[in-house]
């Protein structure tokens, strides 16, 4: 059966959701019910389960955002850098091959030739560029860990969305914030990313990093045009900061990572993935408000 | 009493003995009665107990040296920065004064002007200027952790030695290493560091960070003339490398911290501390070989 870790955050809940209606055997362990922080425990539970995949979508993406992240520094730290590291050891001693959630929260902007971050370009958004946030930092630390790592999939999402209303949900924070930043990024439609996540390990794919973002990249100021054509916020307007600088001043406390990926490593596989104007689209096409 | 985390290392061997020597009451705790890295096994104890000040001298170092660190990432990372993470939330929900040994390798070099860095300066030999070993870095993430920590004090030490003959003795190695490399240094008198960081905390010094080396630098160079004056190693000749690139090249896997400390503070206590040269003379004078 497959293992999943973190199966109460938004990305983890996405996965138990996909796990169920493929119908794959399953058990998404709670640290309740086994402390799988605690490597001892995890090894033993690991004896006693015939698992054959393991997915960690267990992380410390801080409440609400990544500013919670420069106070909560120590459990920041552990959920994104030794966390994953202790897996490796355990799936790499058990010989498990195994899925990780990682972010593209590490880059800022694109390469100067207009292109997207690819899985080989370093990090340029990290403790080692010092400009990082202690969110985008422990990320990068994480996958420093996970270098090299035997049968594991390092899987790099990108502000999530989808068609439900959810303080996760990125198309819900452009709805909800007073005022936005405009900027280029790529994003993940979350049920995609967990699908085509999956199928990297299904398809027997290299282990290895895979960005997993929908291809292209979109704009603020274009998602707000598209959320006004959608109908979904009647005579809503949108306001947005001057610039970058007026944004920290006013409403972060550490920067954010905007940028853009690369996908022609994924796309080369032959799973599909939605280009992104046409996957955002279809997530407002469909939109379900808060109940 | 005092508790003191971590005393089966080589600086914890040191803080026990004095405290032992001292008459100060205390208990070195090992992680075979309490594993004090679990956060709530920690809290438990502290409830059960009368601890009036704790010592963390638990670290993650490396064996046989620091390029050991880059294999054991997560155990480094851990030990060195969520350890003593953990360590501040609970003090400060107990508001239990503690102190813990940090290391001045998170600093290269010296300043401009020659002088040594001051507790003042930011680190320039960490993961922010991407030029350090994952030991250091890992040294450097766990004091901005620690930045504004209640009645916390972050004793820095530098290369220990003392007169008994010890493969972490920095004078054990000099006499030992095949080939040395030539660079400047503050470096701590053992008993003098572990003496004087005690004290800190003994006189009611402000708690905050505090340089502990010998006042002053040595040079390698300089020090191998030194033991060859001493006559603890008869017709010993010493072997240096060209530069510190053949160094890298041929001996190590990781770059190494050479910087100087600035020690103006804790001088300014009254606490009195061994000028560096007469400090090494004086453990050469005394030398014990390996029994």
């Amino acid at each position: 059966m497959i293992l999943l870790l973190g199966a109460t955050g938004y990305v983890g809940q996405a996965f138990q959701q996909y796990l169920q209606q493929s119908d794959l055997a399953h058990t998404a362990l709670s640290r309740s019910q086994v402390d799988y922080t605690n490597p001892q425990q995890l090894r033993d539970y690991l004896k006693s389960e015939n698992v054959t995949f393991l997915i960690n979508a267990a992380g410390y993406t801080g409440k609400p955002n990544v500013d919670a992240c420069e106070i909560h520094k120590t459990e920041c730290l552990e959920g994104n850098a030794t966390f994953p590291g202790h897996l490796r050891e355990i799936c790499e001693e058990r010989k498990l091959p195994w899925g990780h959630v990682s972010s593209g929260c590490i880059y800022t902007g694109k390469n100067p030739d207009g292109s997207g971050f690819s899985e080989t370009d370093p990090p340029n958004f990290s403790f080692r560029q010092n400009n990082c946030s202690w969110y985008s930092g422990t990320k990068a630390l994480g996958e420093e860990i996970l270098e090299g790592a035997e049968n594991c999939y390092i899987w790099r999402l990108r502000i999530p969305f989808d068609n439900r209303d959810n303080p996760r949900n990125y198309l819900t924070k452009l709805l909800r914030y007073e005022r936005l930043l405009d900027a280029e990024n790529s994003v993940s439609q979350l049920h995609e990313f967990v699908s085509v996540s999956y199928q990297t390990w299904a398809r027997k794919l290299e282990p290895g990093i895979y960005n997993i973002t929908n291809p292209g990249s979109i704009t603020t100021t274009k998602v707000t045009q598209w959320i006004a054509e959608s109908g979904i916020a009647p005579g809503q307007t949108f306001q947005f900061f001057e610039n970058e600088e007026a944004f920290l001043k006013i409403a972060a406390k550490t920067p954010r990572s905007n940028c853009v990926l690369d996908t022609k490593k994924i796309e080369a596989t032959g799973i599909e993935i939605t280009p992104v104007e046409q996957a955002i689209k279809q997530a407002l096409a469909s939109w379900q408000p808060e109940s």
